[in-house]
């Protein structure tokens, strides 16, 4: 076939991530470059438990198709969390169920963005967030991160000069770069887009995991109406379910419901009985509290090795939450040139190269903690320490 | 917000058939409006057992992030299947796992339709498919489905006329017709497609329930390099997965595996995992003969009524399998003017309206056999024919 695929997909960046997934199946290397929570940590029996009881006792039902929307129950659920957690006021008819957080950005890009529009994404930004939103429109500007948040002068020059329709925010140990937005940088966001047409997507899949420091307001707290807030069971239950969910205005809502039925009808409903189950006979915030001590201190090891072996120039992120950490290396080292070297030293990482839109041979890089152990933490760091001495000599 | 949506959502529309079933709750109503396979058929007890062997052996693995391909053992079974039912020459390698087939309709729209291209569609049409893709373009060409399958004629002007980059049809016990392709009909069609650059999607989803007559060719068989086939374990298994999936050319399946990983990163890998361990533990061909067998019997009373009870000019298919049949009534009524009388009785259909792509008030309509019982079917056909035969007078 000739020239038959559509113009949009010429702009989608193949992942990077995947790449480097497969080079480092080898055993032996000690990996700092995947994205998964740590599998120890998954409630398999409770799980389990809740599968087996729902078969019991509603199997008919949770075989069958189902609404769009998602399950009532577990739609409130997630209401009453955020009400609870958060101070949000809303209810379940705010809420849909979406095949993970991905989907959510897939169904946004889809009814907001025409191949001429603009959007408006952290530098550095998420990359899958880059992928979805790529396929829509090619019209990416970048508004820098800064230890407290969004450049706030950028932001406001990015409004004025494109009318972006859409800024895409990671506010809660951003990926990657492990950053959160101060409460004060949050106002002042909320204050330059209430001048504007203009919605916030506010991704927080990691926002619960939260293991030092206070918690954060949410920009859905500080402007509901132009807010489009995503979350995930990933990384607080399991991923291998797909199930996250948007919080939306009710016509932004009702917008994605209609494209949400095009895509897949509905996310799958075994799925949603069971972890509606799951959070119901068991205390998440108990199990959420096992998943944050665990990375707390697996960051706390990564932390200390770093300052023990890495050379005094390079510079890191110290996150209070979350799963990745962030460097920057001295300026002369590119970290392509970088993993290369690593991987035969048997350690890895993602270069920061895929979460730009524009830049090449960065001198930055994501390390994972969530999913090494605090032995392999060390003795992966002091790998990767002697290869950046290696380049830095 | 002022006009801040993509103009491609202008195009998509509302469905029709979630409004009809919001009206159909009333249990007194006997419905024949859905497209649900019959729940009492669903294997709960043995889908229990898979996922409980599941957990209890693979339970990390299965709750962790996967491929966006698919799990390959199921991805091989899909490909062993077909090359025994249907003698394709294919691998696993050409298996993409899905969110349903509804998902790989979006995900081909969005491959291969800019806004200006053209798309051909049997009429009338599945509406599912008419959902999906006119996000994508609203530049539907239909043709003619007649008893044989495609109007070739129609076909062929289509195809010269305005050279439309894919073919969407359901060749076997279509929805909403229940007409099934002649196989001469079918080679017809691939010979036509072969001069021309091309794709054919066969979306066959009830496939496997022919209840009566003898088994077609598929498209993959005939035109290979040319065919996109889509299946779906929701009426052979259970819908609550949400899982299908795609055959296609090597090229067309590597960019549907970017555009997928876009979409969602991979299809839920807990529900790939426990239907995989069905279908390893159990005879799918036996279940599979179960439903048949089902529906053939409700099939066979839905027509036995309709003989009986309706008016001698009503015309209506007869289909050797799957979930549907189609009636035309005399010209002078609409489906539209009969479902509101028909709901005052208690009964419900789909109107032929939302298969079609620009013709309204069609005198046509769709019946569902597969979730009511023999006694129903007929006490209903009752209903419906009587409110026929009021508004033929």
């Amino acid at each position: 076939m000739e020239n038959i695929y559509a113009n949009r997909m010429k702009n989608v960046p193949r992942s990077f991530i995947r790449e480097i997934l497969k080079v480092v199946d080898d055993p032996e290397i000690i990996s700092f470059a995947g994205g998964l929570p740590n599998p120890d940590l998954f409630p398999v029996d409770e799980i389990k438990n809740a599968a087996v009881y729902q078969f019991d006792n509603h199997g008919k039902e949770i075989l069958q198709y189902s609404s769009t929307e998602g399950y009532p129950p577990l739609r409130e659920f997630i209401a009453n969390r955020y009400m609870e957690k958060k101070d949000l006021n809303i209810t379940q008819d705010d809420v849909l169920i979406t095949h993970g957080s991905q989907q959510a950005l897939d169904l946004l890009g889809k009814l907001f963005l025409n191949e001429d529009d603009f959007i408006a994404i952290e530098e550095p930004g998420y990359l899958g967030a880059i992928q979805a939103l790529s396929v829509y429109t090619k019209n990416f500007k970048t508004v820098k991160l800064c230890q407290e948040g969004l450049d706030l002068e950028e932001l406001e020059d990015v409004l004025e000069e494109f009318s972006p329709k859409l800024l895409y925010t990671v506010p809660n140990f951003q990926n990657p770069s492990g950053i959160t937005y101060t409460n004060k940088n949050r106002e002042k966001i909320a204050d330059l887009l209430k001048r504007h047409n203009i919605y916030l997507i506010e991704d927080d899949p990691y926002g619960e995991l939260r293991f030092e420091g206070e918690d954060s307001v949410s920009f859905k707290k500080l402007i509901p109406e132009q807010t489009i807030l995503l979350g995930s069971f990933s990384k607080i239950v399991a991923p291998g379910f797909r199930l996250g969910w948007v919080v939306a205005p009710k016509d932004v809502l009702e917008n994605l419901v209609t494209a949400k039925q095009g895509a897949d009808l509905h996310s799958n409903y075994v799925g949603q009985r069971i972890i509606y189950q799951f959070v119901k006979e068991n205390d998440l915030d108990k199990h959420i509290m096992n998943i944050k001590m665990r990375y707390g201190s697996q960051k706390n090891a990564m932390i200390d090795s770093i300052k023990k072996y890495f050379p005094k120039d390079v510079e890191y992120t110290n996150p209070q939450g979350g799963m990745f950490l962030w460097v920057t290396l001295p300026n002369n080292i590119s970290a392509l040139e970088l993993i290369d070297k690593a991987i035969e030293k048997k350690v890895a990482f993602v270069p920061g190269d895929p979460f730009y839109i524009d830049k090449k041979n960065v001198n930055t890089l994501r390390l994972n903690y969530s999913c090494a152990n605090e032995e392999s933490i060390e003795e992966g760091i002091k790998r990767l320490a002697s290869t950046i001495q290696e380049l830095v000599i």
